[in-house]
């Protein structure tokens, strides 16, 4: 069969069988590709397949372990990946199952591996199996090869870049690896890339750590194809003008990174505090982006082909978390490793943030984990010698940065933080204090503040999630109402959709303050050839959302999943200027199901039909 | 074949062969009772026939790998051990090979696991092989068995021994078993019993990792008969009469620990600061055995049947080393985390040794060597990248502190601490820079400050050691002159002999401080019935001490071993009451090798036909 060539792709996957160390290579139809686009959809498209032959095999998707070799994994980028399209370096990660949640596993990472995969000569790689002992990947210039690891497992995930660099003489190389936590199957285990970035939530590290898979580097000189390369350049121009002019990606990422929120988010009473018991944070100043960026910032970092530069490289000149050199933290970061547990010195959450990224661990989970943590000890349920001389109490940092490493390691306490906070909560007898969606944690935005973060939140796939459907961008750095519910659930869904569509083209969710679907009909248009327009790529994303909720669904998830903790439904919030407000869920819940055409929180026949996913 | 019964034994030992998971029973005949006694006496035996037994295979003992499934383990007591007679609830641990060092791996151990073994009914335990997967061992009145131990690999020292005594409903167990470092082959890892207790030096942590051996867990009503039950009666307490009557042993030791030694070694100006720089610690008051009761002490811990108690509760009360309980440390251990680094916060070394005794590593070697390091640093050897942030610097609290517990994970520069300082030292290309003896690093007393101690460290057979001839309590304790070398050869050989006999016996070397040699023939004979005395126990220590010397000449160690570091041999202490002073070692070591009957470090044939040591 003689092999279409799809402009905007390498048109060249790569399938890793860690059973029986076999490695082939596949690719999608130009029909697949234009239906899933790349990235989150086309993995998405792989995944209902695959679960499909889980099940002909007669495996219980909602009883199978996550951490069985059974599972998969997949690095996918898209068409506009490693394209002069501005932020055009990431990639989506994802595995049918997370050992987090229970729900699906799903990652979205800058830094420079995505492009660097496409100029080793391929759009993505799926992994299944596992290996004997330890090994690493390479992907050179179209040539891939599995090697022995035993001797770089354990290493953390700078020493493994640097080392994997070092062995190939390639040091712009991108290195995709676990650290410790990974290897030490941590269910808040990531994969980090570039060092500092991270496909960060719902375990995904750990997935990799069950296959023995400790890196995968990949480099080369090859390019994908461009439709029309003059049009593709003329509308880049405008889409880096447009990113330029715009305050939040011309002005404010670059200049404070995305810990600009702190205090705009403290500042409109939703930034959680102790644990989500309040909005306000008293000395939020003191880990705002205003301070990183006075008294820690090195300089920017940006990702491959980045135009905003919202990456910092940063220190702490003194004091007990001294440390000449790293990167972040971000926001959420910031607010889970901070806010959350009340803490208020930088120094502490640079160094936790720092400990997350050498070992590989996400900082939304261990930060909101210890906060939860913080109130299990505060209500008197764990016991002191759990706690091992911890003084496990809102606003000490030494249990923060303290915990974090030991998570790495499933060291003491450490075992339940790593385990996140709905397993932990449950086994110290208080569920309620996680304040997790289908076992992800929430970030950094108190929906009783936004109310259509709490209705994303919901019914996010992966679980309490912001970056499925930010609507925050509306909410609160736009001019949509915050507190009332009236027009969220069209606003999330669009938000979703749109969100799926750019994890799918792959590049930054952060181009969306700036441009909409009509630029990415721009970008994807002239990069493939198809004459595509904003109202298809929105049903794409819809086609994407769905696909993505069959599968969850048949991991065991519906409607009573699509739910908020007890706190942020029936506690009102006691203080600032989000006083007094719940989420009224339910109401936003029904309105979303029926614009979705989803009943108890599965797609009708008729939307699977209408988005051609009967097949 | 009627089995003799020999009192003071169980005349039982146990063989563990983890490769085909076969337990067997075995037992030594009275004549080597005699000779060897028991404890280190009956290792080195076992040993050098084990030594014998791979050279028939053809394994090069030089060559051979210390974590391969050849090495050996063994886990012994002595006839006082579970006695009346004071402090004997210790047992000593061997290895054919150290990690860490390449000679002999052994080490001595307080708690309470020595007397437990003989109650479970075992004289000792042999451990040979690897196991395919993680197991432990239980120990319980006469029945031993393997369990799988995956679910507790990764569980640092009291979170097994707790799971392990929760499992089995015995409180009152003894645990021996490894911590991460173990499991993480890190060469200073040691094997941890009670918590807080380590058979502390030369990594027998790995070789026990490397077999895949977690715990042992021993339990039980069964004793050893005695003799001359009556007699012994009159013997201890006459015994424990003398202990409490002397100043060391019935005040200085109960009241302040060992951290006594910290101001009398740092006023006779041989305190050891800043890698060796020195031997004044200006602020050493700050890390002394009278700081650590007056601020840091809950309350004493003896060992089982202990009457001195110099083992301490400890806890910090606040700053970032805060920690509600913990154990220890000893005056090694805030030495070398202490002085020897330069540090003078006591919090900081308490969070140290805690890392230390959780994670299962030798405060001794890390302390030393993350203090070589800091030289390292000082004098540009180590590239900054190499550093991740840490700064390495004498004097810097926190280096020491992250140092300690990244060591146990094999993480950053804990990588090379793991290592020791001599592999660390020559990596970085400045050999001369490890303060240590045959790999070994030396503890707390500059030999320039007490010459015969530096004639033992040289001598010791695993290397830089004080508890192998502690002429300290000559030389410093007592009124031995300390800065001749007059009669250190002969006070060094009586020293180390009279040692070995100790941890055969097994009890507490402490003892040594008020009982003589005349003393042990009163506890060994009423105990095993021998008609012993002094002088037989004396030849018995110098056997021991002399067919140890011989495996450690089987794995390549010969008079060029028997060495100091330069700087000790060269370099003049440059201040303090033992300012000028180096140690003219050459003329101790022609007169101990003189005394000794040995020829290049290696007993002459008449000397082993001397001692009943041809065969």
């Amino acid at each position: 069969m003689v092999q279409i060539m799809q402009n905007g792709y390498m048109n060249k996957w790569l399938k890793v069988n860690l059973a029986s160390m076999e490695l082939s290579d596949f690719t999608f139809s130009e029909d697949i590709l234009r239906k899933f686009i790349g990235g989150k959809g086309i993995a998405v498209h792989f995944l209902w397949k695959y679960a499909k032959k889980l099940e002909e095999k007669g495996i219980n998707l909602k009883e199978f372990d996550s951490l069985s070799p059974d599972n998969v994994l997949i690095f996918a980028t898209g068409p506009v990946t490693a394209t002069k399209s501005p932020n055009s370096g990431r990639h989506h990660v994802m595995a049918l199952k997370s050992p987090l949640t229970g729900s699906i596993g799903s990652g979205n990472t800058g830094g420079r591996w995505g492009a660097k995969l496409k100029f080793a000569g391929y759009d993505g790689i799926v992994v299944a199996g596992k290996a004997e002992k330890p090994v690493y990947l390479t992907v050179f210039d179209g040539k891939a090869e599995l090697h022995d690891a035993s001797h770089i497992w354990g290493m953390n995930s700078i020493d493994t870049t640097k080392w994997l660099r070092d062995q190939y003489g390639k040091p712009r190389a991108g290195v995709s690896c676990i650290g410790p936590a990974g290897e030490n199957l941590v269910p808040v285990a990531v994969i980090m890339n570039e060092e500092h970035r991270a496909a960060g939530r719902t375990g995904l590290g750990a997935v990799m750590g069950s296959k023995n898979l400790k890196a995968i580097i990949v480099d080369g000189d090859q390019k994908p194809s461009i439709a029309k390369p003059e049009e593709f350049d003329v509308k880049v121009k405008e889409h880096v003008e447009k990113l330029k002019e715009n305050g939040v990606t011309g002005e404010g990422l670059p200049t404070y990174g995305t810990a600009i929120l702190v205090n705009i988010i403290n500042q409109n009473g939703l930034f959680p505090t102790n644990n989500w018991q309040t909005g306000v944070h008293e000395e939020a100043e003191k880990i705002s982006g205003e301070t990183l960026t006075d008294e820690y910032l090195i300089s920017k970092h940006p990702c491959w082909g980045c135009v905003v530069a919202c990456g910092r490289k940063s220190k702490v000149d003194s004091g007990p978390y001294k440390i000449s050199y790293t990167e972040g933290p971000e926001y959420e970061a910031i607010w889970a490793l901070g806010g959350s547990t009340g803490i208020n010195d930088m120094g502490a959450v640079v160094r936790a943030n720092h400990y997350c990224d050498i070992y590989g661990m996400d900082p939304i989970t261990i930060g909101s984990t210890i906060a939860a943590a913080m109130e299990l000890k505060e209500k008197g349920k764990i016991p002191e010698e759990e706690l091992q001389g911890i003084e496990l109490e809102f606003g000490n940092n030494d249990a923060v940065v303290e915990l974090t490493w030991m998570t790495a390691f499933r060291q003491g306490l450490g075992y339940w933080i790593g385990k996140g906070s709905k397993s932990m909560c449950e086994h110290f007898g208080a569920p309620e204090l996680s304040m997790s969606v289908k076992g992800l944690e929430m970030p950094a935005y108190d929906p009783r503040g936004a109310k259509g973060i709490g209705l994303n939140y919901a019914t996010a796939n992966r679980g309490g999630c912001h970056v499925t459907g930010y609507t925050i961008a509306a909410e609160i750095l736009g001019d949509v109402d915050r507190f009332t519910i009236d027009g969220k659930a069209e606003l999330t869904k669009i938000f979703q959709d749109f969100t799926s569509l750019v994890n799918s083209t792959v590049n930054c969710l952060f181009l969306t303050f700036a441009l909409g679907l009509d630029e990415y009909a721009e970008m994807i248009g002239p990069v493939t050839g198809w004459d595509v327009d904003a109202d298809e790529l929105l049903i794409t994303g819809e086609r994407i959302t769905n696909l993505e909720r069959m599968i969850i669904n048949k991991l065991g998830f519906s409607g009573k999943d699509d739910t908020l903790p007890k706190r942020l439904l029936e506690e009102k919030m006691p203080e600032g200027p989000s006083v007094g407000q719940t989420v009224n869920l339910e109401a936003m819940k029904q309105e979303f199901y029926q614009l979705r055409g989803w009943i108890d929180g599965k797609p009708t026949i008729e939307k699977i039909k209408e988005l051609g996913l009967e097949e």
